[in-house]
This record gives structure tokens, C-alpha cells and sequence, in this order.
């Protein structure tokens, strides 16, 4: 049987894979994406989505409860049973058959006209993929210009919790029904945003992190979700790790390192992720299976010039969003270089992935949400730049008096005082996650502070948090 | 009796005078500031704040019922004595003395070291402010520097409707409960916005204007709201006018352009607004009462080297913040010419309000809620600028579907082709009042479409309509 020909083969067809392929596309390669799961990939079925559609009955029924003359027209919490339901909807979810359907990312990529390949795809060298198919068949596919390797990540489940089957990250999104109680072995975005949205559900969360809650961002953001979900009833647990763990006839048991235990009917296990590249053939081409895929701003792998990896895979910021921008790098990439196009590969040129160094933003669907961009305070000084904090409780703004009779929040800029840039922002509070674009095109853009007084904020509104920041800071 | 001195007098004490004070104060000189109603002015007591405050209830709750599993808590509508009540609390209006109390905002003013002066003020010649008070008595002030005009603006009310006492727009953001019915004459901001509160509180709604809603304004924005508010069961009657009212029993007749009449308990005039400088003392210094004050970029009253006019009464731009922007710059350089520091009259120097002419932002708090920035893109092409325009679905975003079960919304980029950057935004739907900063700042900044490309909008919020822009227009 003959290979299949192509100018590039992406492995994993998730949101990252289909934008690399797109890109290819575009520009006139034949492009093959190979997948063994679903069409859309981790994101669309087990992560982002559901999770957000999980939190936001919740976060609905909060906003309205904090509002004077709507208040009393809500009674109760969140229907789970509805909400279950509707995160099915959203994530094409047959409760039925327990099967996703991915029909709809099929016919996008057939009008891309990118051909899908279902089966396992393992490296054979260079240029060359090998695909396990259904029925015993197998397909040989040759990549003429490049191979992206786009298979993501999986959660990173410690041995001493693996014997007790906890749930990961997609066993929460997809779950069923609520259990009485739920242990989240973890403290950042996913077990933070989970526990946010089983608190909604009636469930008795607790939470136990080694240190605080989301760590890596400014210290107020996790110190209010922490003290959002213990005034809500949940347990958080932090300074201590999990040291013993077995199964029980009502669910687990979990010592922890401060000698207390702790019985749950379910534990969720979100302590961080692993590549998934163990079953990749990366050994084909002398590279070591289950490794991170260093690479460049093109996200060419160290050392190749054939090799890409994009996405999770490559470590540099696993999030969807920021693989989607590395897609359209590297699809642009490995078509110029195809057509043997001149590469932009200066910092922010065409061709290069320059945000996933510092101008990663992030939202986080908790209570308070947390959305951020750009380097905390902490990161801005390790890099040795010289700062200057503007910190603004966005509790003081007018629009926050209309939106909650009891808003809280916080808002915190890092500006660079050498160049007279932003560098970072933080928001927490509710409602805030629409807040940060604003903060990535000014840190992005590198626009002075100077202009920005000239960047008027619209009143009532949240925004107007940037009116405080430069008051507060003066006139440069 | 003698004249005080200082070296700048403020005419009004609304937000917009208090900035003027605020920063001519901060800057070491002498400041007055006169007020006749309330400290805080219009905006704190009868627009801005009490209609937000009037909206909100509404908008959570349509929120609530547009998510299934929060939908299930949620029965009834708006309570609206306690909306009303909310409403006093958040513009210090006592209801039973039918007060507001500005005791914060006068504090505010001792803090900032700027003398408080009770009474109405009226030029009396260059430099020169008479003061009158109650109990007969008066007071003349001297400004050695500048006098600065911060009166605003008035309801415009027609003849036609003066003798059937209408309301304005204070009397509707004031009101003590809602009428059966509300004919809303007008099709502006102001007329959108108490259409959409009255009719959340179970009032009739009739909406009569000349031309379509939120004209100047993308014309999709005025077709989603009409929409909407029939959808409501409100009635929108466009391309008509009235030609004759009367007082009736039970409210007020009013008869249209196309012979048809109307009865309806009360009646809102929203047609405008008027310059409050009829009675301000503009004849002592050879200027019309009751004549908007032309200024230039530093708010200096064209053919004068003292008098500034800052705000709406300058006409230039009818919203509180962009007041307070002029204020800003006011005060910066009435400062600066005092001390004799040079200026920077550049446009988007320190000392001029140049977001005036081009780059205006504006939330409507409707449902769905208009928020847009600088030129549409009829503004752009009459103003000579080679544009592209960009419309996207909103409800195709991934985060609509978390969102609402039934988001609907659409957002416009207006493109200066040669320049490579953004001119003008709007944003239509549920929740996109914080989206405009991200654009306000994208267009003062003049952020080039190809660094725009590299400020990654988080996975999944509204703001990826900013990729979706980006991916249609192409690389630049």
C-alpha cells in the first residue's frame, strides 16, 4: 500500500490542529489532519466549554441576587439537573449514547478543504506519519513540507492518588450529576473554576492546595475566590498535600500532611498537565517520548526544520487561546516557507508566536471572576524592570454601585516607568472578564500612558477603573 | 462689601466643574466652585446614575431566564418598589423629604481644598462672577486666572407638548412608580433607555420618533433595540411626529403626524437638549444667552483669553465622561497658562480634549445594550477616509453559547485602509458595554491591525470578536 501525499500533515485535530491546518489551506498547501478522538478536541467537549457552561447558571443567579428589585424575583439555587442538561447542549453531548457529536467540525474542515484522517497518528520518521486505523488497516502519510504535532495535554494524575480513580478535569465537566461531596486535589484554574460550579450544585467542596489559590497570578486574585468559596460554605485546605489516599465504601479517603483526613464521595485530581506526546512516535526521529516539544517563535522544533509543535504540546502557555494564536503563526510559518516567502520573524512580526512570552491573558470563571494579562508585579521585577503598581478597588466606581448592591473587586496595573508602557493587569470581581482586552491591546500595542488619558472610558462603566489607574498615577 | 479672590472660579458643580476644580486645585491655585442645586449635578442625581440604576434589575433578570438551570429560580418580574428604592439609595435621594443629599460630594470638595460657594452664579464682566444667594444676600467673585462655565445642559422641550407638562428625563429617572402607560417622544439615547426600564416595570410603552432610534449611531444598533422592545410588547412608532397634545382625564393625547392619536397616562419628552447659559450673565461679556459656547481644543471660549466652557455646554460632545475629559484638560491648562509652563496643544497633548472630535465612546444601557466608538462607517466615508468595514455575529461566538441560550448580537470594525487601523467600533447585544474600552483604546492608540494581531482575546469571551474581525480582514 502507497503513502499519502501531502504538503503537511497536522497531528490532533482540537482547535490548535484545525488552525494550523487552516492556515496551510489557505495559503494553497494540501494539508491531512489526523485525529483518534473528536473533531474540536479537548476544549469544545471536556474543558473550556462545558466548564463554562457549568458555572454559569451560578454565576447568573449570583448577579441577580445581588440586585435589589430583581432579587426577589429569584428563589432557589441552580436546577443541576437543567444545567447538566444545557452543558450537554453546548458540547454536543448525547446523554443517550454518552458520545459527542463532532459532525459540525467535520464539515468545517471539509470545507476548508482539509482532508481528515480518524486513527492514531505516530511519527515514522522524518516527514513521515504512521496511522493506526479502525479494523486492523493502517495508512502511511508523507508530509513533503512540514509535520505538526498538535495532540495536546492530558492531567498529570500524582501515583499516590492514581490507585484511587480519581475524577480529572474532564470527568468534572462531564459529569452526570453532583456527588454529596467533592475533595479537588488542587488550586489553580481548573480546580478553582470546579469548585465554583459544584458549590453551585449543593455539593460540599473542599479544596487542598500546596499553596495558595492561583498561583503565578497577582496574590489578591486567589485570596478572594478562596474567601468567596469559604463564604459560600466550601473548605479550603491550603499548605497541605494529600499523603495517603484509598478507596472507601462511600467514595475516598484522603490523609493529608497535616495528619487530618478527610472522607469525599468523589476527588478530583487537577495538580497540572502532562504532554501528550508518550505514543507519538517521537522516538522515530531520536527525541524522547512524554517530553514537552521545545520549539521557537515559529513553533519549529529545536533542531528540525520539518517539526513543528503547537499548542499544550510545546508548553509555552497551555491555553486555548494562545494555542490558536501559535496555530496562525505556524500555519503562516510553514506556508512561507513552503512557498519560499521571506519570514517576519522580528519580535510581534507575522510569523512568530511573540505573546506567549508576556502578554498571556487569562480568564478564570470563578467567583469573583479573575482576568488577567501581561506580567504580575512579582514577574515585572524578577524581569528587572522598573515598576510602578496602580491598585484601584473597582468597588468605588459608579457602575459598580448599578451593577451589585454589594460589588467587590480589585484591579491592579503594572506599568513599566522606563518606557512608559502597561506591562500587566489584574481584575477580580464579577463581571470583570470582558475587562482584559482592553488591557492586552494596551500592553500589546505598547501604548503610552500618555495617549491612554486620551482613551476615554464610557460612564457607567467598569472600565472607567482606567480613568483611577492614571489619575492615580498623574499626568506623564 | 468687598470682592473674594481667587484665581479660578467655576460656574457649576457637577462632575464636570468638580474635575475643572479638581485639577486647577491639585495644580496650587486658588479655586471657587458655584452651585445653585446639588454638588455632583445632573449626571449623580437624574441621568447617568439613577438610569442605570433604573436598568439593572431588568437586565439581570432577562439574563437569568436566558439560561437554562438558572431559568428555573427565577419567577416574576422586576419588583419595582424596591427597583425604586434601590434606585434613592444609589442617587441619595431621600423619599421622603424628596431630597438628595450631596453631603459626600461637598466633603469631596473641602478634601480637594476648593471653596464651596451656594448660590447662582452670573458673569458680571471679564473675570468677574456675581454670586446670588438666599436670604438676599450676594456676593461677587474675582478670578484672577480663568472662569470656567460648567452649567451643562437642559431637556429640549417642543412647544408643542410644553402646556401638557410633560416629563423630561429627570422627572422619568426620578419617578416614584410607573405609570400604566408611557409615550416616549423621541428616539435617542435617553428615549431608548427609559423605554426599556418603563417597560421592565409593566408600563405600556409607546415610542414616537422622526427618524429611526439611536440615530447617529451604526443603524443596526436602533433595528436591535426597536426589535427588541417590540418584541416586549412596546410599540415603536418611527417616521412620525406630534402635531398637537392635549391634557386628557386620565393623562395626556397626543395626536401624530399620520392622524392617528395616542392616550397615555404619561408623556416623556426626549428630543434634545438645550445649553443652560440663558441666565448665566453671557450678555456682560458680549455673548448670547442661551448660545452654546464655542471653545476651542483647550475649552477656551473662542475670542476670549480667560473664559472656558467646559462640558455640555460647549456642545461638543454630551456626555459625562467626556466632560470630565475636557475638565481634565481645562484644568491642566488653565494651570499651566497661570504658571506660565508651556503648553501641549498637539493633538493628544496633555492640555487638549482632541478625543472630542473623532473618538467619542458611549454605552446605551438598553436591551441589548450599544456600545460604540469614534466614526461609523457613513461618518468615515463622509469624512474622505478609505474604509473597510468588518460586521461579525456575535452569536457565533463560543462564549455566547455559554452566555444565553439565545444570545443575539453583532459587532462592527470600521477600518482606515490606509492608515492600517481601527477608526470606529460598535457593539450590539447582551453584556458588550465593557467590550468598547478594548476598542477605545485600539483607536486612540492607533494600534496597527498586524500588532492587533498579537493581542489575543481570551477562550471564551465576547472579546474573540476581535479574532474574528482580524481573520476576515487577513493579515495585514
Amino acid at each position: 500500500m502507497g503513502a499519502r501525499e501531502y504538503d503537511v500533515v497536522v497531528i490532533g485535530a482540537g482547535a490548535v490542529g484545525e488552525n494550523v491546518a487552516d492556515r496551510a489551506a489557505q495559503a494553497g498547501l494540501r494539508v491531512a489532519i489526523v485525529e483518534d478522538e473528536l473533531v474540536g478536541g479537548e476544549c469544545s467537549y471536556w474543558a473550556c466549554m462545558p466548564s463554562k457552561a457549568l458555572l454559569r447558571p451560578g454565576a447568573v443567579l449570583r448577579a441577580a441576587r445581588a440586585v435589589d428589585g430583581a432579587r426577589q424575583a429569584v428563589s432557589g439555587g441552580v436546577d443541576v439537573e437543567a444545567a447538566l442538561a444545557r452543558r450537554d447542549r453546548i458540547t454536543h453531548h448525547n446523554p443517550l449514547t454518552h458520545h459527542h457529536d463532532d459532525r459540525s467540525q467535520v464539515e468545517w474542515l471539509a470545507s476548508a478543504g482539509i482532508d481528515l484522517v480518524r486513527g492514531h497518528a505516530r511519527l515514522a520518521g522524518r516527514k513521515r506519519v504512521h496511522v493506526t486505523q479502525a479494523h486492523g488497516r493502517s495508512l502511511d502519510l508523507i508530509a513533503d513540507e512540514a509535520i505538526a504535532v498538535c495532540t495536546g495535554s492530558r492531567p498529570h494524575v500524582p501515583d499516590i492518588l492514581r490507585d484511587i480513580q480519581p475524577w480529572t478535569s474532564s470527568d468534572a465537566t462531564t459529569a452526570t450529576r453532583a456527588p454529596s461531596s467533592l475533595a479537588i486535589v488542587g488550586g489553580g484554574v481548573v480546580a478553582c473554576e470546579m469548585a465554583t460550579a459544584f458549590a453551585d450544585f449543593g455539593t460540599a467542596v473542599t479544596v487542598i492546595a500546596r499553596s495558595g489559590l492561583l498561583g503565578g497570578m497577582e496574590p489578591f486574585a486567589g485570596d478572594a475566590v478562596r474567601d468567596a468559596l469559604v463564604a459560600r460554605g466550601a473548605r479550603v485546605r491550603t499548605g497541605v498535600r494529600v499523603v495517603d489516599a484509598v478507596r472507601s465504601e462511600s467514595g475516598a479517603s484522603l490523609t493529608l500532611s497535616d495528619g487530618t483526613t478527610l472522607a469525599a464521595e468523589q476527588v478530583l485530581v487537577a495538580t497540572g498537565r502532562a504532554p501528550r506526546t508518550d505514543d507519538i512516535g517521537l522516538e522515530s526521529v531520536g527525541m524522547t517520548p512524554g517530553s514537552w516539544l521545545e520549539v521557537d517563535d515559529t513553533m519549529l522544533v529545536s533542531g528540525s526544520d520539518w517539526l513543528y509543535a503547537v499548542g499544550d504540546v510545546n508548553g509555552r502557555a497551555l491555553l486555548t487561546h494562545q494555542g490558536k494564536y501559535q496555530a496562525r503563526a505556524a500555519g503562516d510559518a510553514i506556508a512561507a516557507r513552503a512557498h519560499g516567502a521571506p519570514l517576519d520573524l522580528r519580535p510581534f512580526g507575522t510569523h512568530v508566536a511573540t505573546s506567549d512570552h508576556r502578554h498571556v491573558p487569562q480568564v478564570t470563571f470563578t467567583d469573583p471572576e479573575v482576568a488577567s494579562i501581561g506580567m504580575t508585579a512579582e514577574q515585572a521585577e524578577e524581569a528587572g524592570i522598573r515598576i510602578r503598581v496602580l491598585d484601584y478597588d473597582l468597588g468605588w466606581l459608579a457602575a459598580a454601585s448599578t451593577l451589585s448592591d454589594a460589588y467587590r473587586g480589585c484591579a491592579r496595573a503594572v506599568v513599566d516607568e522606563d518606557r512608559g508602557i502597561l506591562v500587566g493587569a489584574t481584575f477580580v470581581g464579577a463581571d470583570v472578564g470582558e475587562l482584559v482586552h482592553a488591557a492586552t491591546i494596551a500592553v500589546v500595542g505598547e501604548v503610552p500612558l500618555a495617549r491612554l488619558w486620551h482613551a476615554v472610558p464610557a460612564y457607567p462603566t467598569l472600565s472607567e477603573v482606567w480613568l483611577r489607574w492614571l489619575e492615580s498615577y498623574g499626568r506623564p
